[in-house]
């Protein structure tokens, strides 16, 4: 499907560079443990990402390879932040309950939303999301990661509609202002999707947003999708799969439409965000572009840029000062702007 | 001089990538000026860089060279925008006094700042800097810009400590809470230094700091310096030239001395900071590196990245949206912080 239609609108008049070649250490101004996990990672191909599924039955194939092994990782943090993950319905809707139990490291500490995070590992499905509520604080606050339709069966703007409609439930049981949304990647796609619509809807917005090195523009229009590709270790290159699952989650619209790419759309009215990147990050533009676009239009909004980091790196190396600074920030970030 | 020391910490053990060839559009997720002015300029070659005088006679070519038609810039500058500019002396440290006239645009608004900026055009010397003070708020604030002691003659702390003779001197008339300090470049380099300083002298420090993509390290350690290199178009490459002022400004010492790199140095109890750099920046981690750190100090410090922006990009295409936007934020970060 990729080779149908143009991801960039790059035009062939303008002067495109031929950049050379180069060498890269790992990176001597990250902490010693990124740069460790870095130094100790294969040289990042860019082949590797040449996989276009051409089937529904290809696609959950991938997406079954992909998760692999995850089901174990979420157990074992449970385990080691004392946390119980309760799956329920709201609205029909799967949704996860995670909460820190008694004497848990995740009460009164940023550790709970490093497990949230892990609960759903990203799946390369063009969107993945997780929403989070608070009582009365974000220290002992339980957080909701909601299980949304994603392609190969449902294209935007499905994820995005049940994420709404759990979030009009929780907004019958508390103010919008206590609830903060949150995403890494494909996920940040759909907290700045969700937040559109509850403006276009007339709801009240959540209090505050996290966008970890979103996925906001799913073309191939940012800098550092050219810049950084073979670098970053995490995704290597727009081409192949990138591009092919854009298109998947784009259902027939172009990648430009707010509803794949929310970049393009309304950021007026929204709360205060927190958004988190790195140098070597293929979405370090993407998070760049939607700091200043966010800044602009007189929203909060915070970046914080690590040195060395890939795409959600600071999710990876979880027990690296990088990680834990940038969860303390978010903790310290959502306790000032929610009520 | 480049050739004896090793300006890399780098360990040869370590997995170092060997990153391929690639193309670069001009950016299209940067503003319609900002695009214009890169897809105009040739394709940036590191060669250009591989310049190392090798005597005092040599670097002062080299600097007339560079300095050639800057006089007549800042002349047009300062009638474009009504600007006053006045030689003086403030213990014998030539200084020149920026007031914006009656009618003036940059009476108001952030015009000032960028002709602030422009007053003294950076000259590849290891460092340059400008402070400025206000009364009684931002907008109709007179700017000193300070003609401190450079490399060839002059290497660190001389600059540095010019620029502390003249904040004392400032410090008699007014609040250290009612100026700021601010530097593009190696101007950041010196600022981040004059207020370690302050604080060794345990003299109040400034309001608020501006570091426009600093150069707050001079080895060749931050990230950018290598994935950047041939992309950013203002300064191609560290190699050559950049490595040779480095050692120049050094006068001896380690590049990794806090009077060479003030990023190695204290961050304790340093004012609000704001800083500005770009995806296609060579000191894009210098700038990111240093926002952390300070942020890790638990100093207020906000970051803004611009898509496609090289090193001081913002300062050349000044009509951009991205200039425009960038001292907007800069003046409502001076007005929030100063007193």
């Amino acid at each position: 499907m990729a080779n149908q239609k143009s991801s960039t609108d790059n035009n062939p008049q303008e002067n495109t560079w031929q950049i050379g070649p180069r060498t890269l250490p790992p990176p001597a101004g990250a902490s010693e443990e990124m740069r460790a996990a870095i130094a100790e990672t294969p040289q990042p191909d860019p082949a590797t990402m040449q996989i276009e599924p051409q089937s529904e039955a290809e696609w959950f194939a991938v997406i079954a390879q992909m998760d692999e092994g995850k089901v174990d990782v979420v157990h074992d943090l449970s385990e080691q932040f004392l946390i119980s993950i309760e799956q329920e319905k709201i609205e029909g809707i799967n949704v996860y309950q995670v909460t820190p139990a008694e004497g848990s490291p995740a009460q009164g500490s940023s550790v709970r939303l490093r497990a949230w995070r892990s609960l759903r590992p990203q799946r390369w499905r063009g969107g993945s999301g997780r929403t989070y509520h608070n009582r009365p604080s974000v220290q002992d606050a339980g957080t909701i990661s909601i299980d949304y339709r994603m392609p190969p069966r449902y294209p935007t703007p499905a994820g995005r509609d049940d994420v709404v409609t759990v979030y009009q439930q929780l907004l019958k049981q508390q103010p919008a202002q206590s609830m903060a949304l949150g995403g890494t990647s494909g996920g940040g796609n759909l907290v700045m999707a969700t937040v559109q619509r509850l403006i276009e809807l007339d709801l009240d917005v959540p209090g505050a947003l996290y966008l970890g090195t979103p996925g906001t523009d799913m073309s191939k229009t940012s800098d550092s999708w050219y810049i950084n590709e073979g670098i970053d270790r995490l995704i290597t290159s727009y081409d192949g799969f990138v591009e092919a699952a854009s298109w998947l989650y784009a259902g027939g619209r172009d990648l430009k439409d707010p509803l794949v790419s929310p970049l393009y759309g309304n950021v007026h009215g929204f709360p205060p965000t927190f958004l988190v990147t790195g140098t070597r990050d293929a979405l370090l533009s993407n998070t760049a572009r939607t700091h200043i676009k966010l800044r602009q239009a007189g929203v909060v909004a915070d970046i914080l840029v690590y040195e060395g980091v890939s795409h959600g790196d600071y999710i990876v190396v979880m027990d690296s000062p990088e990680s834990l600074h940038a969860f303390a920030e978010l903790n310290a970030f959502l306790l000032k702007h929610l009520q």
